[in-house]
């Protein structure tokens, strides 16, 4: 009893998690699932949504671009003629390493919720502040280039323990690295054991097919998952 | 004088300011130089140290490592027989995602100040929160990885803008990246017009021999530049 008591207590007062449910109930009533999408600056989260959005066997997608500023990834996105809508941390917000859930909901009035299936927010380049965030979504992913090196999932654990998909991008350079891809792995197992991993390029557009295919069974899971 | 006094309140209540300038004094007595050194995550900080350290034309270096948990960079530096300390921002400072003054400040007491004449603070992996914060420096210094694409400068002004040295590490790579040099090297122009530049490769060692120029050029400045 004392237990669940303190717990409840500490959800009334984050305020984050209650602006995050708020949002997942405006999602849940426009039947479109949300997918939280993170990284490092410059792992490809942008070219790698540029791969699939324009199709995605009939889901109809959106894409919330959050930045600390600027419009350039939400104007290359644009150009494929899916919704795009931008979100900049600075200065409303004071130049944020991350969206939060009251950021996101400040954005929900422009989303064009009864147009679209799945909602994909690409959050600001960043391995720490956006995995302590959740936004209302149903699924975090998270791309891990391997040019970042083999020790990122033990230096940034947090980001790999909160994410259901890990996508370890940048493959085609693979021949020009000093890197153990194998020890990657092993890394990621050590703080997220059997977590499900796509290994693709963007660039040759290798593994890209099963990262379409995992949006696509995303739109189409049944229940929604508790936001917080 | 409105102005001013608004200026001096502000300062007044900027306790990161206030702190940074007590780590400022400490330095100053030591007569050690400090170099803040930034980047995204896996852009090379720690490899371009490895590269470096041991041999500094006499000047006796020290390192201060920020890492959100664990201590492997440390340890690959601490092989190469400079005194490191770490700094861990998780547990103790909540995860946070960069270092600031008074994260500093708590790892005085544990630094060799006494036999070192340059410090160098390994921050965060992160383009956004450790340009916010000043934490008794006397010159910034930050990593921009080619694989990261050209648009980092704009999309992360602030990190560019308060750098007076801009590292454009992972040269070998070119060859094998859709990505334009000349393009990233305007778009630092625009953020931060003439800002110093050395484009190398932590990898093959080239272009190693200015950046180690530049640091020992650090240890030798005359003057302290005031922190805040």
């Amino acid at each position: 009893m004392h237990r669940t008591k303190v717990k409840v207590v500490e959800e009334a007062l984050d305020a984050n998690n209650t602006i995050a449910a708020a949002n997942r109930a405006d999602f849940d009533r426009a039947a479109v699932k949300v997918v939280n999408f993170m990284s490092a600056p410059g792992a490809g989260k942008t070219t790698l949504l540029e791969r699939v959005v324009a199709d995605l066997d009939g889901v109809r997608v959106g894409v919330l671009e959050g930045d600390v500023q600027g419009s350039m990834d939400a104007d290359r996105l644009a150009g494929l003629h899916v919704p795009v809508i931008q979100l900049n941390t600075d200065p409303s917000f004071g130049g944020e390493c991350h969206l939060d859930a009251n950021m996101v909901r400040s954005a929900v009035p422009a989303l064009p919720l009864e147009e679209i299936d799945l909602l994909i927010i690409e959050n600001v380049g960043n391995l720490v502040c956006p995995a302590e965030f959740r936004v209302g979504e149903d699924a975090r992913v998270m791309v891990c280039s391997i040019t970042e090196g083999e020790d990122k999932p033990l230096k940034y654990p947090l980001m790999f323990r909160t994410c259901e998909l890990v996508l370890v991008n940048k493959l085609d350079l693979l021949p020009h690295l000093d890197f153990d891809l194998d020890r990657l792995l092993y890394n990621i197992d050590q703080v997220h054991p059997d977590v499900e991993r796509i290994v693709l390029s963007a660039r040759t557009g290798k593994g890209v097919e099963a990262w379409r295919d995992w949006l696509v069974s995303i739109a189409a899971r049944e229940e929604a998952v508790a936001a917080g």
